[in-house]
């Protein structure tokens, strides 16, 4: 199994008590099942992991791989702080059917997480997860960098075969590219930057839009597969309104909102996110409309 | 209770197997209490509580009450990112016996984290609460700042009694002590600039320095009460060596290499930090013997 | 002759088509050589010093000290970003009648500032200055940082007598006080912390605020030499919002608005600066009559 | 005259007691005007304009001029803090046979330079400006940053014709493609991102890379415009370490060291930058050996 492709990563539904909702769960993923996505990422950054404890995640893990098929790569965030809370959560997500796990850097002692400190955690994750590992590297999130130099110090690890790149730098993409052996799938992090990032050499992307605007995407992906150079930075343009509005300037809430908007309810934010307010839930809804309209 | 005056807070003890030492703990426990410091913070990011689970928590705690006695302050840290898990941390926190409990700012969703969002998680936190709560900010670990003006409104709440602010702008810590009302308790987060907030009417501190040489800590303390100005920046310029060491230069790592120099053992830091290096411990023990020979 | 005390950076007047104006600045000199203030700064980074040719500083620099007398402490800004154009404009400077100059650190090609570069620059200008050299370290300003290691060292040269430190990083103020030997004046840099960083030993300051409220200020300034603690915090306190409005508020536009607000004509900041607007000058009106009020 | 393909920005000679030298820059530019490159930028960043003065400045662009044929396109860097000084510096730019200017933002004011300030800045020196002005954004070096709502704005001038970006944040690089008229030039600052700005839609590059390896660079450019794209990629990926070497790592000094291994002398940096150590010289050769190597 490669992780080459288009992926989403799926909000997490709760219910109207700040209570994570299986049922809305269960409807949102037989939605996304049916598109042409590659495979989906569960309990990413997008699906507020952070805000979601451990006896939710078994249930939301399990729930999504009763509904992904086999066949359909199933990827799960499992990292944590501490190196040893890392590898459990990774034993469980495998236990419960992940194909591989997502792990971003530990990030709150940012004076202590030199390379070494991120050699040390990555490969102790590594060597204990009985699935595949992933790194993910989210700068803006965490407030530490996974250095090229270590990625690729990493990426000759057996059990580690790609990273997840969500920044917009694309000298440190291209480093990636450039600094791993092949087979070690570079994927972009952000639909706002998923056209440049294929172009320097990534194999595909981790990408909220891809949730919403599936085909799209995969579209996009397709034309750079198929050398179709212009019209995929055509494309690419178009998406960016919507891309925007769901990660920097709005981010969780306005990805929950604009699910809504596509006919997917999976709720609210968890607190102490907020709603996206009304003039919010307007301008995706009018970007989305915009995108539609034009492709139509 | 108040909480004026000089807190430590304590690291927490791992055995050679990376799991909570509560043995270590209680020794620990028993040196602390025999020093004239007012009161102890457990769970704090010293204490590298985003290292470890909640079941390890109650224990921790747990002991913690048994050891210092009723009227010494015990604070406990229970700031989580979502705002469920922090209320129920806290409810337990005080069924363990905790006198207040220290929350840190929630930071991962950073662009979300504005005003209203601290606002609204800090008072539903507050609201909940069954003991009074610190606000607890820091923002080179989490990467989020709770301005002037969002303190000052929670500082209305009457189950929210005070702030640790671990950085070291004046200016902020300031407005902090004039934007809030007599009684609510500005506590210096960081050894370094123990005096300076001290002057700019800080109450007291939660100092990682306070831990190993608490005698100085609270003399410190006591001169500035009794106006000896000239007595306290000696005695500060005196103390700045050690104080960078535990923090800035070294951080958990050194703190706890520290500890064992003035012959308490709390083990070694947990994955992904990393123990203390024969240099970085060399340098430490200098820096202790420094002080002490002067002092002498 | 030592730089000690309560000094105010002095704003440059412009005419109504963008010139220096020579005229407004003659009658502002008069109102402020009749204030208690211990001396001048000229053509600091309030005097817009970035923005004004070499020509216009001689002429300011000429005008300036044929209106305070000798013994008034005049001090001239000088920094540039290449070592020769800073000791060209120290050599003029003192040819002008310059008393001290202060040498903002050179800041464009950030990556290459280190601290050899600093100590490279700074005693080549220290060398060649016929006059005393006050450091200037103004970090929000240039994007670079002298270290407390740099400053230590620096004051070891027989030239360089001070340093501006513009920060509020207490820690920061605290190391140049420890670490400089007695003799080195450590100056604040922004009202804002004034009293802050008197407490943890600097000498004095130069303060925009003082060219506004120089009595208030070299009365705050005189109550920490004569041990009032608790009156210097309380004016502090009071200054806090005035301060607050002509620095990160407003900047050099709301100096210049608060000039004109205490009879002061100074015309307006050169572009690509704009003026205050109404809202700001009308913000900035109330808190000077706030604090007056107060103080009467 | 359009502003598309591949300038060099050129370092200014200076000769051993740090003043320019006129006669080592005709040799340069005789140089230079026989390779392939489209054309040149005189007093850029990497050109050390900030630590150059007036009369040196027309020295340097009078020479530029007389050696590069009225063909080629001659920009010359002439961005100031204050509006005024740049205008002067753009009509006497043009005087000397600039072909267009280029105006890096002001930075010193960091918090005055919102939106409307630098729009008024661009339209006063684009509407002054005898020749046309393209805009410079480099956040890394001025500590500002032109967001892309902006350029939109300032692309509807009709004397400003495009922008130079130095950053590597391709979101950003996208935007400025997407939001400004075709016809405006988007050019990449940095040949580390040379590939992935013009997949992204821009049109051309100002690189320091293009003055040591203008073959290299102008082929790369070649490539992408006839649809080669896996060529180019690869061709970006051998140029990348040279790329890093003379900007992020060593800067002008590594600049002016690798131009002198290729047999261009142009002396040493200016103070306070010091001249590229002896192991940075040898890390610099090996680079450009191994590129040309590989690609013999």
């Amino acid at each position: 199994m490669t992780f080459d492709g288009v992926f989403a990563p799926l909000p997490t539904p709760f219910d109207d008590r700040d209570g994570v909702d299986l049922a809305r769960w269960r409807t949102a993923l037989t939605h996304w099942v049916a598109t042409p996505l590659t495979g989906f990422v569960v309990l990413g950054s997008n699906g507020e992991a952070g805000l979601i404890d451990d006896d939710e995640a078994e249930a939301i893990v399990g729930e999504a791989r009763a509904c992904i098929p086999r066949h359909r790569p199933l990827i799960v965030g499992v990292g944590r702080e501490s190196t040893v809370a890392t590898i459990r959560n990774a034993r469980r997500a495998a236990v419960l059917g992940a194909d591989a796990v997502l792990v971003r850097t530990p990030g709150l002692f940012k004076s202590q997480m030199t390379g070494d400190a991120f050699l040390r955690h990555y490969r102790a994750v590594a060597d204990a997860s009985p699935v595949p590992v992933l790194l993910y590297n989210f700068a803006a999130f965490t407030g530490v960098n996974l250095s090229p130099a270590t990625v690729a110090t990493l990426a000759t690890h057996p059990n580690i075969v790609g990273i997840k790149e969500s920044g917009s730098d694309l000298a440190q993409i291209s480093d990636f590219v450039t600094m791993t052996p092949s087979g070690f799938s570079v994927l972009a992090g952000s639909a706002s930057t998923f056209f440049a990032a294929l172009s320097a050499g990534a194999v595909g992307g981790i990408l909220a839009l891809a949730g919403l605007l599936p085909d799209a995407c995969v579209e996009l992906y397709a034309m750079t597969q198929a050398g179709r150079v212009a019209d995929a930075r055509d494309l690419q343009r178009r998406l960016l309104p919507v891309a925007r509005l769901i990660s920097t300037t709005y981010g969780v809430p306005g990805l929950k909102a604009a699910c809504r908007e596509i006919g997917v309810d999976v709720g609210l934010p968890r607190q102490p996110l907020a709603p996206a307010t009304a003039d919010a839930i307007a301008v995706i809804r009018d970007a989305l409309n915009s995108f539609r309209e034009v492709n139509a």
